[in-house]
């Protein structure tokens, strides 16, 4: 999944930008609970301590998972969650959009970072297609039909403009569903990785004013891993 | 602080009521930041995979921190944070409330689970005292009279009617500044107890519809601790 | 009514809490408009202001009914009504909450009260089982039928993970609907009756600070009644 | 004051508007809490039921008090609440405005009105200039001097464009004030009197679909009085 | 068109009210799309810079269209703008709206203005009868047919309890659409006519605080036209 | 001012990218009203008609001021309004953000925008310098002077962790405010020429399914200029 995800990644990359590829060494394979969002987040922190700093920027794979703060508390350089590109993407491209997703227990984080990232008010749904997450490299063909499905009806009954396909293991198949569905696809990961160099070629960086402002180190049990 | 916060608990508790009050193995002795929040999170949810089962209702005593969905889904005995716990009593002894906490830094986290709760609306400010968690033990004395200071202005200038303290390290603390202000004020563990209380009395447990149903099993790097 | 309301009152209550049940002697047997809501609030400020003073806390059991802030600036103890009441604990349950009540007609007011406690974003929908107040007690089984289908269809088509029980007058039958719907029932009356205890029990009594402050005595016209 | 006030909705009716005043027969001579909010309502539906049909529409001229709905829902011609008379008025000439009322303890109320009606985002701030509106009478130059003190305050600090008078006791000084501050000041028994007068001549009434539709007779203890 | 609409305008209008109906001589014939909406809207700042001046208030009759604001900046007396004054009197005649328009990409542009003038929470709901601005006129028993069924699904499925005519074209109708779906039909036109005669019964006009205050002249190329 | 945005564009801009400016040849110089707001649009309408197919995406360099809708229309390629694109940004950088603004009357139309992009709750406030547009290029100096002091009452008093600068003429001056507030500052040009070629490279264009579909072409009166 890490490998897939990297060549979404690398395809959508500019000429120049270097693509590192991280697997967590703590967490599970795949996210479908908050129990597993929580370790993944740790997974996530866990990576960003140990190699942060060699980066210009991070990108963060987990669509509607939790983490994305902590990184940005823990680092300078542009922390880029995929649910937070996706959306703003999305809200560049149409008035409304929808998310479809795997699983309808993933729906309520997703719903969760949209309220809190201000974009609720353009979302017009949330939709679930039922399969796993590492079901989804299982039959591509079965993804991209049951992906359409639902993007297909999100725009015809929950009127969105725009989609998003609301987990990284959906990489590769945004255009196959935008052509189907007539309306623009935005996948997370080719979203976050080009704002990401936006952000590194007009010298941003997370603001250290008071959310994201550095912690004082503590000794923690445990930690690190 | 754990001692602290279960004599506070226990001076809460009905007749009948034992309280069980847990340290866990991992995370930080205090949070003051998202990725403390993030360990702190697993700290507790190991706890419950350990220790869960065999009680009637769990209290997570961590204000404005992460975890409360992950306990949730994972127990079916009532879980109870102490932001949520505060907040709902307060909203019954007036019309707005207000938080006072600890640090700056502490403010964003609290202000987000309120927005997700649905009771920012109601809360008119989130204060803070700029003492860390561990200080507050310290010299009771200076603790009482900085919460006291920023309570009264909560109800001076943000018009707040009730106020909530937003650290389960300000144990024992609530009357001492309810007098001094004028105004209810309320100590979200001892407010958690009760309403842990309620609910086990009212036999009702967490709903296992959707969002926090159980979620299957997994294997899962590095998990359990 | 009165009784039946009384009975379940009792039946939540702790060992050692006292019950009195009051029928007010000014007012409708039952709500179900505008003006029957006025008459009734007025019904229940008489009480309070002859019997207010004797009790530890009041419960208001008109469910989506006016009067809670009368008597809120009226008294000290605490004063529950049941739409909080029931709302409040929801939320401790689930993600999300419905509203079963009686005629299509009540569903506004319970609508205004919800947007005014701040929980109307959490609540996903208000349905209406199209029967009278009095004839929830004619036939009971229809009405544990009735409710039971309006329950069913708010967690299927409206992605409630827990149900209100919307008018006192369904007593007795929320253990019934919860096991037929597969997700938590709140009845307002008994969480209403354990919330008051908890306050009682936490010594928080209503804050006097502005919106309930007493306020100064006044001839007014036909009253006391 | 209800001379006052007829003078004051006559100074502003059309030619051809006969405005008849009508002091209720029960209830509080002023409003200055909650109970003496549910009181009034119940005067003015009093009024109403004995009243309300031989007229083409009706005023209700208690800034920020209950009663309007019941209204509604008993009669079908035009029931217009000052509160929402002045705040829609106010809408029309400006992007933002700010409400003058008589005491702090007026405001909650003021903005619960004004959250129900869809447009407490418009505005700004409700400013008390503490006095009570019996007082407003005694000596109209304070009174002037008061109110012109409080909305050049909410035009400079609040940013209002235009001021509503929020106690129909400050009858007959709106041009004073506007004049002083630059702004314009709108009176809701003025406001009320022309937008029952346009409901009027559009032949428009209130609409019977559901939250206003009649309710079936009922016996109802000590009613009507 | 704007004859039809003029009619309109009279028949609504007091005695002694005089209507002089402008046709722009810049922009459309009628508006469906945001590229219209600006030429309009420039069509009627041109009419308001060389007519503006002579008369007591302005009616801008296109739903859900730009313009108003520079309307009111430019002049002083009242500018009323049909979509606001139809929601301003639907939300005095009812809990709730929904608005019937033509074509069903005018109803962003509806929704926008909703959203911004704060009465987005009182509409349920707006709906498109499919119809072009220019065909309303051609067929008017159709144009009734297709208002009446979309009303009628707005009262039924969305719970509306009034209806606004989306659409200064659907002159003449409200009535007969009334009396078929049994509940109150706004027409923008004649709305606006009565409360700019409202505004100037009671001598108010645009606030020039700080939105709608004079900008400085300043030399613009191709402007005036 | 369309050279210095164009040279602001091109240091932004990636190697390869090619900026070609426009400056309309219809409306003002520059807009610090609404009516101008108008102008400008109808200006930038016309550049879109003659020339905006012939390139990859469009940036609109008027911050706060309308049109953006009209070109995603009109176009299929992505349209960047430089308000989005400065807040899109922002968000991305922080958790809140505020805007500095040349003068106060700009304000209203730049808290309109960011309502409708859905993003005002993240905004902690829109701050004016008071200066015209047209003197921010009299006196660099001065108007980093300004700018500065705006942006760090922000973040002092307003809690801003991000500013935007909220007019395209005050191109060059973004590092010079952020070192001296020591907070991110964003300039709109060049974050909507990094977004604008994001969106080319992952060949995202305006969705036009149903706000942004193409509408019939009409006969219209004055048009095309």
């Amino acid at each position: 999944m890490t490998e897939l995800i990297a060549e979404q990644a690398r395809g959508a990359a500019s000429p120049g930008t270097e693509i590192v590829a991280v697997t967590p060494r703590f967490g599970p394979a795949s996210v479908e609970s908050v129990l597993e969002s929580h370790l993944a987040a740790v997974g996530a922190i866990d990576c960003a301590l140990r190699e942060g700093a060699g980066h210009d920027a991070v990108v963060l794979a987990g669509f509607g998972e939790l983490g994305r703060e902590a990184l940005q508390e823990m680092l300078t350089v542009p922390v880029i969650d995929i649910t937070d590109a996706a959306a703003y993407v999305a809200c560049l491209l149409g008035r409304t959009f929808a998310v479809v997703t795997t699983v309808d227990r993933a729906v309520p984080a997703i719903e969760d970072r949209l309220t809190l990232n201000g974009l609720r008010s353009r979302c017009v749904g949330v939709r679930a297609v039922d399969m796993d997450v590492l079901d989804l490299e299982v039959d591509q063909e079965a993804t991209v039909g049951a992906v359409t499905a639902a993007a297909a009806k999100a725009v015809r009954e929950d009127r969105a403009e725009v989609v998003c396909l609301g987990c990284a293991g959906m990489a590769g198949i945004a255009e196959q569903v935008s052509r189907a569905i007539g309306a623009p696809v935005v996948d997370g990961v080719t979203a976050a990785v080009r704002l990401a160099e936006s952000l590194h070629g007009l010298e941003l960086r997370t603001s250290k004013v008071r959310t994201y402002a550095p912690s004082p180190p503590k000794d923690i049990r445990g930690w690190p891993l």
